[in-house]
Order: structure tokens, then C-alpha cells, then sequence
């Protein structure tokens, strides 16, 4: 199998050249660190990647997770992956000092993520769900929670989830049923079923700690009576642990992402399930929304860790296999070459490329965001706010979407190689599919960003975004090789606003279900337009680079980048037009297709 | 799980009402059938999809082949199942009476190869193969040959299969290096070694018989060497079977299309291998390439019923499964709505539909060619073999690409359940994947599409295709619902004509590599032109039947069917315009990419 899952040249190059994230030691609060600690924290996550994660990837995927005793047995390695996370600081990492955290930047911690799942992305979302779930309670919690969860997540003895999902509200978190009832201890008595629980059971910790929503008894309906709750499988009793009455009742199957066991839990089936309220009552939904778009956030990362280990196992393949002969040279008594030589295998090579490193500057670009909202204020921290909620959608559905195309033109590469287990482009394309589906399907994601993200403030977000595109245009037009790129940026920004302009029209008029109707396409479009903008700023530092750069194997990755945010620009950024044209029409056609013209 | 995996009425509206399938009773080849017996032979093919493969579908999955003893064991129904086909005429169905067979139209043989596949893909593949290496034989095999084999292939006795690809030659055959040496006795004797064989050893079957390209000692290098042998798993001495030195060397883990085992196989091991050559010799690969051409066919049709399926489980979960209401009157103390009553939910159910019936379309339309070639003469003869030669790559192709982001759509519409193997769609979405890769790679399909197909007899065949659409734009702009569509077609068709003038201006010149540089995604384009005027087909046959409906159910169809034209042309046909962009700059760039900027 290939060695090389990712590049910490290109993650660097994103980090230091294009974002300058080493800038935000200069604010108080990140005083601690420099580019030297940061790098630190980097060859770390390679080095655990490489030696704990990577060499269990196929054995997670072949011999996945199966209840036993009323509990998950995962792989053994995992256990001691995640006290390693904890003892390394990884999943505190982020926290603030004073609750035994580092202060790090997200974005060199999601990186650190980022480089766990290109090793292993089953293996990655078990500190990941934890690192989130912390962080609810540390935002939100009481100090008695505080104290009781965060130090024994932070140290990766306890798991941590998130459970929204129960089976009759999959999308429609307005008709969650669980239930709260109060009682004169401080705690609540839970009763319901959760579904797609990730890691909410299993033997590699010593508890799980669910941060749950449910209803407390009154409130009112739908979305406004929802209240977040910590509700552990075991609960602190005198010194020891004791079991809280949440039933492992079944695990899925799933197709891919199988070393993380995803189950179906029960509560207070004894009636004898407490759950502690997080902050205060029928907030809950706004609460769990902050650790929701930080783990969109993250599955675009994670999405982006996958379609990364693809590109360079199909990279390694193209290289050494031989097949054929340049086009115009067919003698057959001469040696075949490598088929990275054929054209059109370097275009399958482009397109993973620009895929995986266009969602991952965009991934780490939003990531600063939340970085600078650390630490900004006033007008500035709402211009930072206003940004991450408008690029959240799309830091989330690009890498899912898009990496499944990167991931099938990988194994494209490998032909029917691809499609046989010996090589791990088929367990990448199984693993990838989750991504547009989990925290929010890309059909919600879509209603999010134009029902929401663009309308919101008098489309205020839409302005900044607008502005920082622009802004990069004009950087790119004073440079001679950047300037078609810039203008093309502009004019793919411009039909981006037509089209946007057209589809506020509706919202205006009131027809609500007819702007909506099309926000997935809307999605995509933005999709293409967002990630033109992030290749050109990474053509932006790399043409800096280039100017400076000594040795061949530099000069070779700075051209690449720009070789590649051309093809960027030339093959996909063209596809914007497909819906583009349709969103311009808006005639409603699937609102109104009748359900009874599917019948035959 | 879904019972429902394709639907009849569909299937007849096709090959009745659009392709007036029944005029071919009127030429003689064909005139002992008639509507009734196409009739019967397609309510018998929907029974044994529906008693035989479809219930063991998800078992063939869960418990795939295995090697044992030497052999394969595959799953015991398909030793009835593949009586069964031979009993019922069906490996046969098309052959011409002389050979026992029953000179049904090609169409409706492969008409009922799609009811198979939609109920099972890996069980149809058997038979499906069978018949194609036995057609083989038929067209250019001696008496011997013939008498030989064919009787026990058509009985589904023996096992048919082709047998191309070796280790070291994947798309390039003209690196085969398999070697035949004659000897006195009529036989070869064969050594070499051949991977990827579908069905390649079994034992639902008491023989194999392999098509077999290889060379003859001294034959010259590259393509013009090659022959086409037959080569059993055990040959024929006495009145027995004797094994012919054909070594099952292993077998592969496939992603998906697991009940059908695919194989590496030694030939020759003891020096005791024998074949018998097909035809002249070095004219295998011109011999291959019918059974080749018709097996592409074959494959658009395989992934047409993979998608089929995955259509109909997803339409019938959208319609059970509540959640969330109107997105205009979100109350959530009403009840929840079914999922398909969602303007998104429709747009993916549309998708799926339009992806599933404009591919049937095509190849049945593309059948009936191989049809009407049975019966026709001189220009008209000519005629018909350009249409299909141009036809095959994009009958092939766009089935098998679309068909996986059809079946990723309907995986989309079921949520979290459907990554989860309770339903049927993730097993749907792993077999589909490798359609784009057997039979020529959707790369290789692109290369004979534009630098073959198109150019060839100057543009002869394209100048046919031209003059299909213009005639159903014609059509259809005489009727007023359709007007717009045929306009819209044939604006599709002049901006394909103006790329292709574009591209064959670089092959003028004498540029070959740049001029196939971009042949995918030309073919891309191709398809969503061809796609686009095969549903203008089908709108121009349901408005006039809408005329004379007389039920509910069926205005609904035909209504239906109107609803799906439109919606490829208003959300799919603009996709064309991504690709015709690039197209038309053809700079070159992944020429110029030079492999050492792949480097990091």
C-alpha cells in the first residue's frame, strides 16, 4: 500500500505561505507559540499518523467493530490511540489554559485532524467527536460539568459524542421526541432512542459521554423547546462509576468509515437515565449549533483527509505502473511508459489535486477564521463571524461532494486494480460517501446557505465574501501571469451575483418554496466560484515562492500549484454555467412535479 | 426491501411506443414473431428476475464466491438459474435458427439482459457472457467450433467468457504477450497468463470456454499479431472431459459485483494447454472487437439496470418516509410530510429517473440497429453501422458514469440509512463503480468516440447523428408543448458541431496527442447531447399517447414522462456547457503538465 496518505510540504506551503497563520502569535492570546511550535505539533501528528494509524487502516475497514456484552469491541489500537491524544494534549489542544488547554490555533489543530484522517479516517473521528463535545460543554456547561467531563475527554478516557439524530427526525430536528423530566436533584430523567450515534459505545474508553438534545417536559414544540443535555453511559455515583441506564441497542452496518462503530442507543428503559442541562433551558439547538458548525467544518476537513490519501496512492500508482505508449508513437517493440505520461491520466491527477488542495486551503482559510474571532472585536470580529457562517456551508459540501468525484477519477486511474481490495482506492471511495450525509446533508446545507447565510444582515456576508474575492482579483491583475486568472475570478464573481440577485427576487416575492427550490445547485455553483478564489490565492503566494525559490524540487511544487490552479480555472471552474443557466430560469419545475407523476 | 426494480410499462413504452419495435415482424429474418411473443418474452424474464435473482441479490453480496478445491464455488442458484437459461432459449434467443437458435431481435434479448440486471447484476453477468462468446463462435468459428460448443453454451451447461486482459497489458492489447504455437494437429498449445476474467472458473457450470486473444509463434508485434482462440477449462478427448492445463490462479475481492467471480488464470503451466484458433490468423483483435462492441453495449445496459433498481428503492422510500413539512408552513404541530413531497427530493428522484430512462432509451435505440443491421442492405446497411459504431462508446459510457451519480442520488434521498446495509443502495452504489472501468475504460471510450468514431469516412457517421436530431428537433417543433425543447436541441447540437469542428481542426494539423487530450471530456458532452435528443424521443411518443390516454394512471406516466424531458434539459443539458468551454480553448495544458510537477 502507499506510504504517502499526505503532503506536509503543500500543508505548510497553506499554512505559512498562504494564510501566514504564524501572524496570529503576534496576538496575546497566542503569544505562547511560534512557527517553530506549530511545526511541532505538525511532525507529531505525521509521526502518530504514520505509526499507530496508517498501518490499521485496512485491518479497521476488514475486521470492523461487533457488539459484544452489551458494549463495542473496536480495534485494540485504539484504546491506546487515545490516550496517546490525551497525554499529547491533542484533543485539549484547542481549549483555553485555564481549562488545561494549550491555546493552540483550530487551525493547526483541525491540520493536526486533518493529517489523522488522511492516515485514517475512522480512526481520526474518535478524538475528533470528543475534542467537540468538550468544547460544548466548556462554552455552555456549569462548573460542576466542567469539572466532572472535561478533564477525563481531554485525557482520552472518555469518549465524547454528539446525539441529535432519532428515528423519526433524521433532518427535522423540530420533531426530536426525547425527553426530560426535572426532578429536585439537579438532574433530569431522560427517556428516547438516538440514531447514527458515532462512537456512542465502545470498549476502547471507560465511559461515553453523550451531549444530547431532548425536550424538557412542557416546553413548547418544534425547535424552540429543545435543551442540551450531558448525559453519560455511566454516571459518577461516590467514588465510582455506575451504569446510567443507556442501552446499546444495535449498531449499522455502513458501507465504508467502518472502524468507527455507529449505533442506536436507548434511554431510561429502567426509567433510571439522568442527564445534567447544559446552560439554560430550550436553548439547546443554539447551543449544539456552535459544536455543529465546527464539525462541518471538520468534515469538510475530514472529507479532504480522504480524497488527499486517494490522490497520492493513485499519484504512486500512475508513476510505476506501465501501460501503452504516448499517442503519437504507438511502435509496439518499444517499451510501454508509465501512464503519467498520458494525458489523460494527468488530467484525473489534476482534477484530485486540485480538489484535494483547493478544499484544504479553503478548509484551513475558514479555520483562521474562527482563530481571529479568538481574538478580534467589534466590527472586525462581526466581519470574521459573518464570513465563517457564509463559508461554513461550503467548507462542509465541497470537500464531501467534490471528493467523491476526486476519489472515483483515483481509482479511475488504477482500472480495474481500483476496484479490488489490494489497493485502498475502493475503501477510500466506501469511506468517502458518508460525507455528504452526516451533520447536515448537502440538501440542508444548501437551504442553509441561501435561505440563511446570503439573505441574513441584508447580505452582509455575501458583501465580505464578495470583497475578498475581489480584493484577491486585483492582487492577481497587477501579475503578469496571474491577471487572466483574475479577471476570470471576477467574471465567474459576477454571474455568481446575477445569479444570487435573481434568486432574492423569489425570497422577496414570498415564494419561499421556489427559492429554495434550486439551493443545491445554488450550493455547487458557490462551490465552484469559492474554491477558483482559494486556487488563485494559493497562486498568489506560489508565484512569490517561485521568484525565490532555490532548488528544483521546489521550483517543480510551485509550478505544480500553479499548473494546477490553472486546470482549476480551465476544466472546472467552466461547470459553474451548467447551473447557472438553471438557476437563472427558476420556473419552478420541481415544485411543481406531482408526487403522483412518479407513479407508473 | 424494495420489491419493485424496474418497470414494465416503461420498458413497453419504450420498445413499443417509441421505437415501433414490432415493425421489425414485417422483414422476413424476424417474421415468425409479433408483439405477443415479445410480450411472453419479457413477462418470463420479469418472473425469474423476480422468483430466482432478485431475492438472493443481497445474499450473493454478503456471501461472495470462494475458492475451494481448485474451483470457485459461487452461489447454488446459479447452476438453476443458468438451466434455466438455457432451458428457456435465452443464452440462445438471439442466434439464428440454423444454430438452434431463436432469432428474436437483439433488442429484446438485451431488453431482457436489463430485467435480469436490475434484479440481480452479478447473477445476469453469467448468462450475458455466455451468449456473447458463443455469438463469437458463431460469427467466425469453423463447424468444428461450432458443433463443438456452441449446443453447451446455449444450454448454460458451459460457461462463455473473454478473455483479453493480461498483468502487464490492461488498455494497451498491444502488449499482449499470451503465445499459441501450432502444432500438426489442428490445436495450439497455449501459455500465458490472464486476469480479470468475469466468470473466469466456476462451479455452476461443467465446463468453461474462454476467447482467448494470444500469439502465434512469429506473429508480428502489437495489434496486427494478435489471434482469437478457444480455449476450455477441460477439452474433449474421447467421449469425456479432460483438464486442458488452465490453472485458476487466484481470484480478486472486488468492492461490489461480488456474486460474479473474477479471475487469474495460468494457462499452460504444464505445458499441456491447448486452443483452437477462431477464424484466419492475426484478425483476433478485429474479431474480439464484435463481441467487444456488443459486450459495451451490453455494459451501458448492466449499468442502466443497476441504476434502474437503485431508482426504484429510493422512489418507494421517498414516499414512506416522513419528515419535515412544507417548507412554507413549518407548524410543527402538524404532522410530518413524506420526503417526496420536497422540491429537492423530487429534483434527486428526477435525476435518478432521467439518468434511467434516457439511457434505456439509447440502447435500446442502439440496439435495434444491431437489429435492422440483421436485415438491411447497402446504403441502408451502411447506414445503420456508422450509427451504431458512433453510438457504442456513449451507450457505454453514459449509463456507467451518470449511472453512478444517479445511484449516489438515490443513496442521498435515504439519508444515513442508506450508507447502511439494511437497504439496498450502498450495495447498488459499490456494483456500480465498475462500469467506467471493464470493457474499456470510459478514457478509452472517449479516445475511440473522438479520434475513431467521429473522423471516420469524414465524419460520415457524425453527419448521420447530426441528421437524427435535426429530424426529432423537427419533430418536435411542430408541436407546441415541445417546441421549446426542439429548439433547445438543436442549439445543443450546434455548439457540439462547433466544438467538434474545433477539435478535428488539431487531428488536421496533425496534433494527436492535443487533440485527444480532451476527448473525455468531449464524450461527456457527447452524452449529454445524445441524452438529451433520446428524450426528446421519448416526449414526441408520450405527447401522443397522452392525446388518447384514457386512465388516471397512465395520464399520470405520460405526464410523467414529459415532466423528466424537461427537467434533463432545463437542469441537465446545461451541463454540457462546462466541458464545451474548455473544449473550445484546447491549450494544451495537460500535455504541457510535465509529470515532475507532480512532485512535492
Amino acid at each position: 500500500m502507499a506510504e504517502k496518505f499526505l503532503s506536509e510540504k503543500n500543508l505548510r506551503f497553506l499554512l505559512y505561505d498562504m494564510l501566514n497563520l504564524d501572524s496570529l502569535c503576534s496576538y496575546p492570546y497566542f503569544e505562547d507559540h511560534n512557527r517553530e511550535t506549530f511545526d511541532m505539533v505538525l511532525d507529531t501528528a505525521v509521526r502518530m499518523g504514520k505509526e499507530i494509524l496508517f498501518p490499521i487502516f485496512t485491518q479497521m475497514d476488514r475486521e470492523p467493530p461487533h457488539m459484544e456484552d452489551g458494549t463495542i469491541r473496536v480495534h485494540p489500537a485504539i484504546r491506546d490511540f487515545l490516550r496517546e491524544s490525551g497525554e499529547g494534549g491533542w484533543i485539549s489542544a484547542a481549549a483555553p489554559y485555564e481549562l488545561e488547554g494549550q491555546q493552540l490555533p483550530m487551525t493547526l489543530v483541525q491540520a493536526s485532524m486533518y493529517i489523522f484522517g488522511a492516515a485514517n479516517f475512522s480512526a481520526g473521528a474518535f478524538p475528533f467527536l470528543t475534542a467537540g463535545a468538550a468544547e460544548l460543554i466548556e462554552s455552555f456547561g456549569n462548573e460542576h460539568l466542567k469539572e466532572t467531563y472535561i478533564p477525563r475527554m481531554f485525557s482520552g478516557e472518555w469518549q465524547g459524542t454528539m446525539a441529535l439524530t432519532e428515528p423519526q427526525a433524521g433532518s427535522s430536528l423540530s420533531d426530536l421526541t426525547t425527553t426530560a423530566d426535572p426532578t429536585d436533584d439537579g438532574y433530569y430523567m431522560m427517556r428516547g432512542q438516538k440514531i447514527f450515534i458515532s462512537a456512542g459505545d465502545h470498549d476502547a474508553v471507560d465511559n461515553v459521554v453523550h451531549l444530547l438534545l431532548a425536550r424538557i417536559k412542557g416546553a413548547p414544540p418544534g425547535v424552540k423547546g429543545i435543551s442540551l443535555f450531558v448525559v453519560p453511559r455511566q454516571r459518577i455515583e461516590g467514588d465510582g462509576l455506575v451504569p446510567n441506564d443507556v442501552t446499546l441497542a444495535g449498531t449499522f452496518h455502513k458501507m465504508g468509515y467502518k472502524g468507527c462503530p455507529i449505533t442506536l442507543l436507548s434511554l431510561g428503559e429502567n426509567n433510571n437515565c439522568r442527564g445534567w442541562l447544559v446552560g439554560e433551558p430550550h436553548q439547546g439547538l443554539r447551543y449544539m449549533f456552535q459544536m455543529m458548525n465546527a464539525a462541518r467544518l471538520g468534515v469538510g476537513m475530514q472529507a479532504t483527509s480522504i480524497a488527499s490519501a486517494a490522490y497520492y496512492a493513485s499519484l504512486e500508482y500512475a508513476r510505476q505502473r506501465p501501460q501503452g505508449r504516448k499517442i503519437d508513437s504507438k511502435d509496439p517493440s518499444q517499451p510501454q511508459i508509465a501512464i503519467i505520461e498520458h494525458a489523460d491520466i494527468k488530467r484525473l491527477l489534476l482534477f484530485q489535486r486540485a480538489v484535494v488542495e483547493g478544499s484544504l486551503s479553503l478548509n484551513l482559510w475558514s479555520l483562521k477564521l474562527v482563530d481571529l474571532m479568538r481574538v478580534a472585536e467589534g466590527e472586525e470580529l462581526e466581519k470574521y463571524s459573518l464570513l465563517l457562517d457564509i463559508m461554513t456551508p461550503v467548507a462542509k459540501t465541497f470537500p464531501s461532494e467534490m471528493g467523491i468525484l476526486s476519489v472515483s477519477a483515483g481509482l479511475q486511474i488504477l482500472g480495474g486494480y481500483g476496484y479490488c481490495d489490494e489497493f485502498p482506492l475502493e475503501q477510500y471511495y466506501r469511506d468517502m460517501r458518508i460525507h455528504p450525509i452526516h451533520e447536515g446533508t448537502t440538501g440542508i446545507q444548501a437551504m442553509d446557505l441561501l435561505g440563511r447565510k446570503v439573505v441574513m444582515k441584508n447580505g452582509r456576508a455575501f458583501e465580505l465574501y464578495a470583497a475578498e474575492l475581489e480584493s484577491a482579483a486585483s492582487r492577481a491583475e497587477a501579475i503578469e501571469e496571474l491577471a487572466e486568472y483574475g479577471k476570470r475570478l471576477r467574471a465567474a464573481l459576477d454571474r455568481l451575483k446575477e445569479v444570487t440577485a435573481r434568486q432574492v427576487e423569489a425570497a422577496i416575492k414570498g415564494e419561499v418554496e421556489l427559492f429554495l427550490a434550486d439551493a443545491s445547485l445554488y450550493l455547487e455553483m458557490f462551490g465552484y466560484v469559492t474554491i477558483a478564489w482559494q486556487w488563485l490565492l494559493q497562486g498568489l503566494a506560489a508565484s512569490v515562492k517561485l521568484t525565490g525559490a532555490a532548488s528544483e524540487a521546489d521550483r517543480n511544487f510551485y509550478q505544480g500549484k500553479l499548473m494546477t490552479m490553472k486546470y482549476f480555472f480551465h476544466y472546472e471552474l467552466p461547470r459553474m454555467e451548467g447551473p447557472a443557466r438553471r438557476l437563472l430560469e427558476a420556473d419552478g419545475l420541481t415544485v411543481a412535479m406531482k408526487p403522483a407523476l412518479f407513479e407508473d
